[in-house]
């Protein structure tokens, strides 16, 4: 079948569909000549699903954890094949940061202890292998990294996805506390490390974290290997740190060298101080069935077949037993390696493109993170192509394998701290390149604003990877699929959140940044991620069998990323759109300003007004419109002026970043967008502002309260302001 | 006098001194053509001791206090000169900032009070006035802006200049405890600032500061209006805050705008909670003169005919009586004015070369800062003249007159925070202009070691001011007046401290930085700034009568700012040099392992090395080098690659920038430059490594205090490192 697909796809998509066809034309007024869209063409055309599977399935035969020899040799080889297809230069970047491990001879598991102590049940200690892997050594068994170590016994207590908001119902509306219990709760919803620090916060002495059939089972589908559900043995693994941007847990702030200092472990960031584990739902059950104490409100209740009762601990009949974790898992400084390879740009080496994603995996990695380190492969070796037939970018292209991203994106955040000033300085955009696909359904972009008119224009001129759609861009099947309905008659385009390596660009540093990958139906498909997240089963064959098996999907998203990377540094004015950032500020303001209303009574009290920001946006608003307008009146032929103008885009993005950071969070800077402090997964637009009034609710000193709602919308208000001004006239 | 020298110095220099002769060559690698160099020379030639004579007499008539209706006054007449003279746009920009004055119906004085609590001394309420200034209305008494109000009485601790060594010899050698007594010490050596601070910490419930005639009089000069001595009398005024560069106590790190959140006053940045007040000799006689308690160590004896004994309280004849200070100045948000003139370049109009200087004077400011002022006025003039001939600079000029420099470099600060964004990215380099002279001996330069090399080129093309050194280059007289003698063979050129507007500029956001003016003698005269300091008696006529009745020195110091800013805006090369600050690197490192070493010991059972820093201080020698080398063959036909070279040369200052800045000071954030901790004044080297070895001694936890100061070398040596990686080839 993928042989098939690639013999199809051997012919260059702009035969079959003329250019000046349903391709259309570019709409965005930054672009370039024509012998660069006539490069773009072949750069988007030799990317080919045959050469995507290869990879694929050449990165995803032996585990390659971070750390381990396997993802060194990795590492190597992906440096090798840079160099072979024509890269500048490819080099391995070293960085020794702190990692997390099973005891090898004590191994993790949760046991029910019976009134003498006896282990009268206990949890798998691996997950069954696929077919095919039985051979395979170093499957490391599932564990939550950087887990305190430790023995805690006691009675269960379940709260549901361990949410915020579940804590406080538990607390609040139950009137259960957790003082000194095991809680337990299941995947999904949000980062697991949120449902740990809220654990801590209540006073839990452990956290079991267990994979429920509601959550990771999708209709009518069956388990893998026969599906792509998670079986009853599978466990997702997952780092479990609240590190907020911070990197290596014991360098927050520089890069993780031979000589940097290092905190004592015990004053590493975000490391959690109670022992943590994930099992999967087989366990699960044996953990849950004879839970006793209240019954669950509703949306408590999971897809298993128990009663999902809260506790705490266990039915009158089984009243003795207790739950003991038997966590021994190490933290341990350990050298990891981003693969950095680049192509010099032509005219302004000083500007970099940065096309970046993850290399290491917590087993094979068939989808997270091979399935998009492949595609960085193909566009590698498709602007190789280039290069020789005498292309050379405008700006300097970055591609990077990072390591450790599954440990707290430690590669991509400690690199983006080695080189903070240069790319402060010079970078455009970073684009992101985690696992390519997730669904079968369409395409899922998440970026900043100025990049909502490129993304747009650029895939009018791809072809959408469905069988069933020869002809219809990729434009065409994602707006028909998932349109943006309230907002606009477009394609749905998310904000950023974070768990992936784009953070530390984006959020700490300022730069634009974007991500794309294949993704479900978000409308009828509630399971999260996908259900075999992180588990051993996460093969090449769950991609070939199941995701992709034309391997179409997957090239669709390598022309994306590849396309914005090529774009970004080919084209004489950078194709960024202030004018979008502009739309979206107005949005996010009056969100924002709708959150505050619902207390209009203290809005009134404390004087709280949103006028500032209001008028921050406005502001921005015109300053935009003019730049544009300046920006179709430049001299071409003046490379200062251009230089001048581009300079401006470049730097948009970096006006929205505050350097005193938001409260409490130094590492994230970014004023107008933040992972939310709920869950890291998601996007917060206006954090600072969102996470004042949040606080309100929690706050004796309700004065005190609004005073930092103010603060937090006059920091806003001067960033906007401020940011407005970086695209005005310089002089 | 003053005419004569005017009609003298209307024949240009060069015309006198031809160019090829004792000028010299530029040395400089960097320099621009030869079209550039002849309008540098008309501009420096236009400048006019008579002309700035003028602006100077203007410009002092009547007292300008920062928020008073005058200083506004002299902005709008500043604003309009400015247009007049050509400036492309002037405009005022107003700031809402905490300003302190004292209370004009309740007069701040200090009494001596008897045991019925009668007042039987009290200090003078104002200064003598001047001859000729008699009907002048709002001269502000002498007061410390930002006291705490309050009355409070109790015994006087002498603590000379109360230095952190002062206090430490008072507790430690002397056995003194000030807990609950006024503490009096006298001004000089360090920032009145750091005294209030040291007082406070010492558990002071007063201080008042006077001024010693050993500090504030030169031998053999008369007191003013004879001389340009301190007259009994004459009594400093000055802020007492510690606002580490914070700017505006209310709005930290946010400029002070109308929409701005303000804390509320008790949680202002650096203001002191204890009275503070300052007196002059005349009254410091009578409050030491029946002092008690113990005699002091000789360094702590003052020029003043008493014993200078330390108390607490008087002697036995007078132990019934105590002193009280009352204080009931008032913090109050006002309105300041910056006036901002631009002259857009040519071909980079977004890069900005910037001049700038204070206007608010405590009365008159015939020396600070008019002196300064008036030198930027005739800058602007001068730079005016050239425009109308068709000259236009490469770069952007912008001129301030910065408002409230004396409450703490506010205005600056507040404009440097609300143009953070746009400076961080285009700003090629700031240059200071307080006060013009202070001595008049030689010329004092202040400076980044980037730019050495230009300073040194500069005067090479300046004409002493001395009348008995005709033909002779600036350079040479201030060559043989102040070599710096242990470093190498050249004028003296010192490290920027504080105290003035360039700090937000340089320490801050990290932009190359310079300050000139005349000076005394260092090796003879040993006073403390020069003896009216922030006095009445700073009239126009001590600059005319004493410092310079010729105003060659103040065209000399106009020369070599104006001249600064020609090149560094003018050039097609920026004239920024990074092997300087190589060398100056390497001095600083083996300066700062001198001090650690004073505890070998340590050093090895901690593992201290600075091992790292020397290896980062080589990188960047080696970077640096194949910089320059790499300048010297840059195609200078290629706009871009001219360009793309200027901005390594720009960046350069702001490689040394830790966004995270200095513990406990987030706004000092140069890594290898700061202002003293123990003296806002005074430039510290490397300061982060300096702090913390020097609160070794104060540790009670040595591994702690010691693994702070590996951690300090370690962020020493990786910004080090990537300020090399700044200067190496961008791909």
């Amino acid at each position: 079948m993928a042989n098939s697909s690639r013999t199809f796809l051997c012919m260059p998509v702009w035969w079959i569909f003329p250019f000046t066809g349903w391709f259309g034309k570019p709409t965005h007024p930054n672009y370039a000549s024509s012998a660069s869209s006539q490069y773009m063409r072949e750069f988007l055309d030799e990317m080919q699903p045959g050469q995507i599977r290869e990879h694929l399935r050449k990165f995803t035969r032996l585990p390659h954890l971070s750390g381990t020899e396997q993802n060194l040799k990795y590492a190597a080889q992906i440096q090798k094949e840079w160099q072979e297809f024509g890269l500048d230069s490819v080099e391995l970047v070293p960085y020794d940061v702190l990692l997390s491990y099973p005891n090898v001879s004590q191994p993790n598991y949760i046991a029910i202890v019976d009134a003498q102590g006896h282990e009268v049940f206990n949890t798998s200690l691996a997950e069954p292998t696929p077919e095919g892997y039985e051979d395979v050594a170093n499957i490391i068994p599932p564990y939550n990294a950087y887990s305190a170590k430790g023995q805690p016994e006691g009675d269960l207590v379940y709260v549901n996805y361990g949410r915020t908001e579940d804590f406080l119902e538990l607390q609040r509306q139950l009137g259960i506390n957790v003082t000194g219990k095991i809680v337990i709760v299941r995947y999904g919803k949000i980062f697991r490390g949120n449902k740990v620090k809220n654990a801590m916060l209540a006073g839990a002495k452990g956290l079991i974290l267990f994979s429920d059939p509601a959550d990771y089972s999708a209709k009518g589908v069956k388990a893998y290997p026969e599906g792509w559900n998670l079986p009853g043995g599978g466990v997702q693994r997952g780092n479990v740190m609240n590190l907020n941007g911070a990197g290596d847990s014991l360098t927050p702030g520089y890069p993780a060298k031979d000589y940097t200092y290092r905190s004592r472990p015990e004053d590493g960031v975000g490391l959690p101080r109670i022992p943590v584990h994930p099992i999967g739902y087989h366990d699960a059950f044996h953990l849950l069935k004879n839970m006793g104490g209240q019954s669950p409100p509703n949306h408590w209740i999971g897809a298993m077949n128990v009663s999902y009762r809260i506790g705490p601990g266990f039915t009158d009949d089984f009243k003795n037993q207790l739950v003991r974790m038997n966590i021994h898992t190490n933290n341990q400084v350990t050298r990891i390696y981003n693969v950095i390879g680049k192509i010099r740009g032509a005219l302004e080496p000083d500007r970099y493109v940065i096309l970046g994603g993850h290399r290491d995996a917590w087993v094979f990695g068939g989808i997270d993170p091979m399935s998009g380190a492949a595609l960085v492969h193909e566009t590698v070796r498709s602007a190789g192509k280039l290069l020789r037939k005498g292309w050379r970018p405008r700006r300097t292209i970055i591609f990077a394998s990072w390591d450790a991203e599954e440990f707290g994106l430690l590669g991509s955040t400690e690199w983006a701290e080695d080189n903070a000033k240069v790319l402060q300085e010079r970078a455009v955009a970073y684009i992101n390149a985690d696992s390519g696909i997730e669904g079968m359904y369409t395409l899922r972009v998440d970026c900043t604003p100025s990049l909502h008119t490129l993304v747009y224009d650029l895939t009018k001129q791809i072809a959408s990877p469905e069988q069933d759609e020869e002809g219809v861009s990729l434009y065409e099947s994602w707006h028909k699929k998932d349109n943006w309905t309230n907002d606009r008659d477009a394609p749905r385009i998310s904000k950023l959140g974070s768990g992936s390596d784009f953070e530390a660009y984006f959020v700490r540093l300022g730069i634009a940044a974007g991500r794309a990958r294949y993704t479900k139906n978000r409308k009828i498909e509630r399971y999260i991620n996908y259900p075999v997240y992180h588990t051993v089963y996460e093969t090449f064959e769950v991609v070939e069998r199941f995701y992709d098996p034309s391997f179409k999907r997957l090239r669709a998203v390598a022309q994306v990323r590849g396309g914005l990377v090529f774009q970004l540094a080919d084209s004489e004015i950078i194709p960024l759109d202030a004018n979008q950032y502009a739309v979206s500020l107005e949005k996010y303001a009056r969100n924002i300003e709708q959150i505050a209303k619902m207390h209009p009574k203290e809005m009134q009290i404390y004087e709280v007004s949103f006028d500032s920001l209001f008028s921050a946006v406005h502001n921005f608003t015109v300053a935009a419109r003019d730049f544009h307008e300046r920006l179709r009146n430049v001299n071409r032929a003046d490379p200062l002026q251009v230089r001048a103008m581009n300079d401006q885009l470049m730097y948009l993005e970096r006006a929205f970043i505050d350097p005193l950071g938001l409260p409490g969070r130094p590492f994230y800077r970014h004023v107008v967008f933040a992972p939310s402090s709920h869950n890291k997964y998601a996007g917060e637009s206006f954090p600072g502002i969102y996470d004042s009034l949040f606080d309100i609710k929690y706050s004796a000193d309700q004065e005190k309260a609004w005073n930092e709602v103010r603060r937090q919308i006059s920091i806003a208000a001067f960033t906007v302001n401020a940011a407005a001004m970086t695209l005005t006239a310089p002089a």
